[in-house]
């Protein structure tokens, strides 16, 4: 098998640590037990060999071999081809977690998003902006969570890569109050979290962004 | 093989008819020269069985024999996986084409999506929050998707689920007057929606909710 090898920033500000998407990767490989290499790319100034593998200038990407992929849910899907530890093996159950993994980014990330950017960006609760994408997430798609997270453990019945991926997205709503009358999404983003896997996860990206701080 | 049954809307309003997502799906199963049935579901109000089948309550979802599967993304990789009219058979673009299925939906309708949603709900080009999401679209995505397109036909060098959706998001932004300053990324909508499969589907999904309107 060729060499796992995820590249993230060097640096971040200190408030997007531990939430830069390299954690989604670097928690599925700790998962699958799949031995990985990490390396650094400036955050800035972004350079040509940069966009070439991840033509927004984000991160992470993953190099497998001579393959290069940029997306953290087409990273994880790669991932997941190679290791039963993440998509379970039957075809029911594979079909459910890759619909859950679409869904985690495309449903629940699509609406978190414009959320976190505006209550990032300090524009208050009283615009019609807020309440158009708070109502956005919590009506249209947190509370249709909620029923589904208080039935079961996991998305697809075991562990999958659609849990990292919508715990790690449903993690950042939490981190700005937004789970709050969510209690089953609030207990599912506990339950993932506390795996070994996203501890060491998190963990290492945190030691990573402190060592460029001591260098 | 199983017999695929596409169910979407039995109505919808005038303005999304043509982009509801069923859209997608309906291309793929044209491009793949899959045969299928489109089956329907009230638009309100929204009944278990459409729950049961859309967790969030939308459309479309599509049965193969006993898998049930939503959001167009998973479908349409489902389906990449049944045709390689849909998917290039070779690893490289095969992994190429997930990739850009992947940042059609994440990078790009991630940051479409609210450009839309204010565009739509007629929220001024004056207030903070619309500069927020028009400079994330435009800078952050459009500026970036510019010379990709430029430089290649495909996303993947082949056609692929990949343009499939890109081409259907981009197409939203175009009709919102969004990709005045990005010409490639006009011409690549252009290019895509001239094929016979997307005609074909679009006047497939017009016809679908103009006999409701005559019910």
């Amino acid at each position: 098998m060729s060499e796992l090898v995820l590249t993230t920033y060097d640096w971040v500000p200190e408030l997007p640590r531990g939430h830069v998407r390299d954690i989604r990767v670097r928690w599925a490989l700790e998962e699958a037990g799949l031995p990985y290499r990490v390396e650094s790319t400036p955050f800035r100034p972004r350079n040509a060999e940069h966009f070439s593998h991840q033509p927004f200038g984000q991160v992470p990407w993953l190099t497998d071999g001579d393959i290069s992929i940029f997306e953290s849910g087409a990273i994880l899907l790669h991932l997941g081809e190679r290791s039963d530890a993440l998509l379970p093996a039957d075809t029911r159950g594979r079909s459910d977690a890759k619909e859950w993994l679409f869904a985690a980014l495309n449903s629940v990330e699509a609406a978190s998003q414009p959320w976190s950017l505006l209550a990032f960006s300090g524009e208050s609760d009283t615009t019609a902006a807020w309440r158009l994408f708070d109502g956005f997430l919590k009506v249209h798609r947190l509370q249709h969570m909620e029923p589904v997270l208080a039935a079961r453990e996991w998305l697809a019945r075991s562990f999958s890569v659609a849990d990292i991926l919508m715990a790690d997205v449903l993690r950042l709503v939490d981190r700005f109050g937004g789970l709050a009358n969510y209690p089953a999404c609030h207990d599912y983003v506990a339950r993932a979290t506390a795996r070994p896997s996203f501890l060491k996860a998190h963990a290492d990206q945190m030691a990573h962004f402190a060592a460029a701080d001591a260098a």
